[in-house]
């Protein structure tokens, strides 16, 4: 697998161009395509432009409805239930936020669920916002069944990420985790590369401690029992009950809140994935005098980047600074693409009546 | 280390006639009494009874003003920031966990933060009250700096917990868990037990993985570095920034939203804490119909309990039903105190002029 580095403009100008030939107006595909990129712009390259191809037959077989428009089924000053009837993730995501942020101008707190809904990409988009806005985000997902509980043997919740964002100078504090100790996309690095898992991450179909990344990418993708551990790994011995317990808030405040289906009763690709989301926006001037509580965050975030380091290392990071700087490098040197997702890209741009060496010259051309 | 049993009726009425020697009102001392002995009752020691010299001491110096009447020093309809003015932290807690749910009463969202408050034991005990109110409760406190960030090897954020409550039938969902990936109580066993730490438990002074307890301890009681690893362990391979980052937020929404200081600027015994703390309370109504909420929760509870164990386990607990268990047994046949814990209180009870055998019997007596 290599990779190629396309200009970000171009990748912009492709994804703008390509949304509106399914049907989604400007403004969606504006949206969509702003959701998209920074998830490669952050380094998180498996929720951006490699998820295109999934969007593309998700939309094609009618999993996401372009048509779709969010509705607001149940509505108090501080609160509401959306539900996305099938809208694309992202601008599901966008909506719930949006609404969050406006409750939370008028009361101090917005708090909003979403039902109905499908992958909306990284959680940590939704919380910026909500940062960009002055305010506290929490941003939560559910995903399909992946994550088995301690004790257990069948995947019961899903990666269920929480993210967090706070305004702090001079970049924001930005959290985006799931709870699980690691990502799918971790397992298929160390497949690919033929390497054994480290211990903690995975269990087998008996629910036992497992290394081999292949049985456990088989099961998962068959349903044969095992999946990945909760933060904090097997058992007791290192907590995983705490990583269990962080993914059932993420279950309690998506599907159990919105009215939509918990992780274990979530369906697979080909089906529509009926996702929940949840938004959270918090006026921190509830709190008292704004430029003093962020100055004091500010403050802190500092004392942690001077703190004294590990022998042998050099930095002590901040959640969010890798993603900011990766962004920056990225916009201006541009945007590495594995080779797969470029010609996949390229198929699917021709697929939708698109000149793409418009956008790409020859770069990845077979 | 031997235990003995004490009846549970036996301390509680030697805890009921002990604080209003230091000056509490009876109601006062009622609830002191009530998240002291809770503590014992759910199993966790080390918040319970065996924190009474602890107390003891903190009046003695003044640490505790027995005195102090919680204010509020700003207030929205949806938040309120308390000055605990040096008051025991248990009542501060139950002061701010009812301004928050009186709150969510009227508006459907109340998030209360506390400055100046002293250690309040188990933050589950609080988020219980909410959910006893049929509302989700939230309950995070900052504590002295033990977890070293991420790379680091200054301990710069405390064991800082989080504690989440649901209601559900037939009971509720109860998650408490310190963002350590231990506590310092676990190091202390270890210790005692002269075995080797497992790995990615604690560092030693140069921010390295150190598995000697009794060179972590001392390094952590003379502040010589190092301390113990957030959830996730060392470095980035089980994603120990996970836990660094759930961390933050305890520190965020406590020390720097109630504007008292974060843990690294927490002092040690012999001066005042000043502790913070948040309370949120939900109501979940604001999300649509309760009943409808809540089985919805209970029914996914119910699938957790019963999906398939891993090979050579019994049972997948849910969060809360151990310490509810833990709870209903002891009630009815005592509570297991260690004999060091049993002889302190009752030099405690004779300095404070009460007849201890009256309590106790024969029991622990010298």
């Amino acid at each position: 697998m290599a990779y190629v580095t396309i200009d970000y403009k171009a990748a912009l100008d492709f994804c703008r161009d390509l949304f509106p030939k399914y049907g989604f107006t400007k403004e969606q595909s504006e949206q969509v395509t702003d959701v998209l990129l920074r998830a490669d712009l952050y380094g998180i390259e498996s929720h951006g432009l490699q998820r295109l191809v999934r969007y593309h037959q998700e939309i094609g077989f009618g999993m996401v409805d372009t048509q779709a428009r969010p509705e607001v089924v149940f509505e108090t000053p501080v609160s509401a239930v959306i539900d996305a009837h099938k809208m694309m993730g992202q601008l599901a995501g966008r909506f719930g936020m949006e609404k969050a942020i406006e409750k939370a101008k008028t009361t101090g707190i917005g708090m909003v669920v979403v039902r109905n809904s499908n992958h909306y990409g990284i959680a940590g988009y939704y919380t910026k916002m909500a940062a960009d806005a002055d305010m506290i985000g929490v941003c939560m997902t559910n995903t399909e069944a992946i994550m088995v509980p301690t004790f257990g043997r069948r995947a019961m919740l899903g990666t269920d990420p929480i993210a967090v964002a706070m305004p702090a100078d001079p970049t924001p504090f930005l959290f985006d985790a799931a709870t699980t100790v690691v990502p799918r996309g971790k397992l298929e690095v160390y497949n690919k590369k033929e390497q054994p898992l480290p211990n903690g991450w995975a269990l087998d179909a008996d629910g036992l401690g497992c290394t081999d990344a292949s049985e456990v990418l088989h099961n998962i993708i068959h349903r044969l029992g095992g999946g990945i551990l909760p933060l904090g790994g097997e058992g007791e011995l290192n907590s995983g009950y705490k990583g269990y317990g962080f993914g059932m808030i993420c279950e309690l405040c998506t599907g159990i809140l919105a009215g939509g289906p918990t992780a274990n009763h979530m369906t697979s690709v080909g089906d529509h994935a009926d996702t929940s989301h949840c938004f959270w926006a918090i006026d921190y001037g509830i709190f008292g005098d704004k430029a003093q509580i962020k100055s004091r965050f500010s403050t802190y975030l500092e004392e942690l980047r001077t703190s004294p380091k590990a022998k042998g290392q050099q930095r002590i990071y901040i959640h969010g600074e890798k993603e900011l700087e990766s962004m920056g490098k990225k916009q201006s040197e541009g945007l590495p693409v594995n080779d797969k997702t470029l010609s996949e890209m390229r198929r699917i741009g021709t697929e939708m009546g698109l000149d793409v060496d418009h956008y790409f010259g020859n770069i990845g051309k077979a």
